[in-house]
């Protein structure tokens, strides 16, 4: 399949929590802060080319789960190493945002930037998700990729 | 900043609401079957180049809504056309997924599959968003990009 080129429209700083945005996308930002929350979209750059190409994976290391396709699980080893989150957006100051979390290396770099903009009546009601997430939330293992 | 290059893992057939997961990806499947949604990441393939470089636009021609920067949109023009949406999962037969509902054109590239896997205590519990937004629910433009 034809490949796709994309560039990075900034990185999160992980000890401030903060995501910086290039300064000419800093326009793009206007009005994100009439959201509590913000997706951000990363790309997981440290992953080796070797290990994308792990198609089942323990995840998490519970082995009560078994071997999963990485699909099946939110494991930074997977073809196209793309993280997405939900994260409180605390402030916004010209092209920084000022985020309440992140579980992502230092430099990582973000691909784009969504408003959390679900209306309450259209938000997911009903959830199932198999037992070992359970076991995931004990050992608060919050992966979020 | 250093250019990434991505390559497709499936395509979504629009009229018959699958997505279509290469062969060589199937393992990497196994176990979505255990999640009543999923998380599609696709490439908005069709958005002409010039498109791209859009700062600010009226979302969803709601005009009260005023030129909002497009991070702060759902809109499909933005600098890496990714689209991210939630649907209910129906059934996996072998590399294929049959999903709810997707609004996206036929052939779209899809780029990674996450299952959806909050825990009930980890879900957002409140959110803000602009009046606008609940303007757009209610004329059902449910863009999820």
């Amino acid at each position: 399949m034809k490949k796709i080129i994309l560039e990075p429209i900034g990185a999160i700083q992980k000890d401030s929590s903060e995501v910086i945005i290039e300064k000419e996308h800093e326009e793009a930002l206007d009005g994100i802060e009439d959201y509590s929350h913000i997706i951000i979209i990363f790309w997981l750059d440290k992953i080796q080319k070797k290990r994308k190409k792990i198609k089942k994976i323990i995840p998490y290391g519970i082995e009560k789960a078994g071997r999963k396709g990485v699909f099946s699980t939110r494991m930074p080893f997977r073809p196209n190493p793309i993280g997405i989150t939900t994260v409180r957006l605390i402030k916004r100051k010209d092209n920084i945002l000022k985020i309440e979390k992140l579980d992502a290396f230092d430099g990582t770099p973000v691909l784009d930037i969504k408003p959390y903009n679900a209306h309450p009546k259209e938000r997911i009601k009903k959830v199932r998700i198999p037992n070992w997430e359970k076991e995931k939330h004990k050992r608060k293992l919050h992966k979020t990729y």
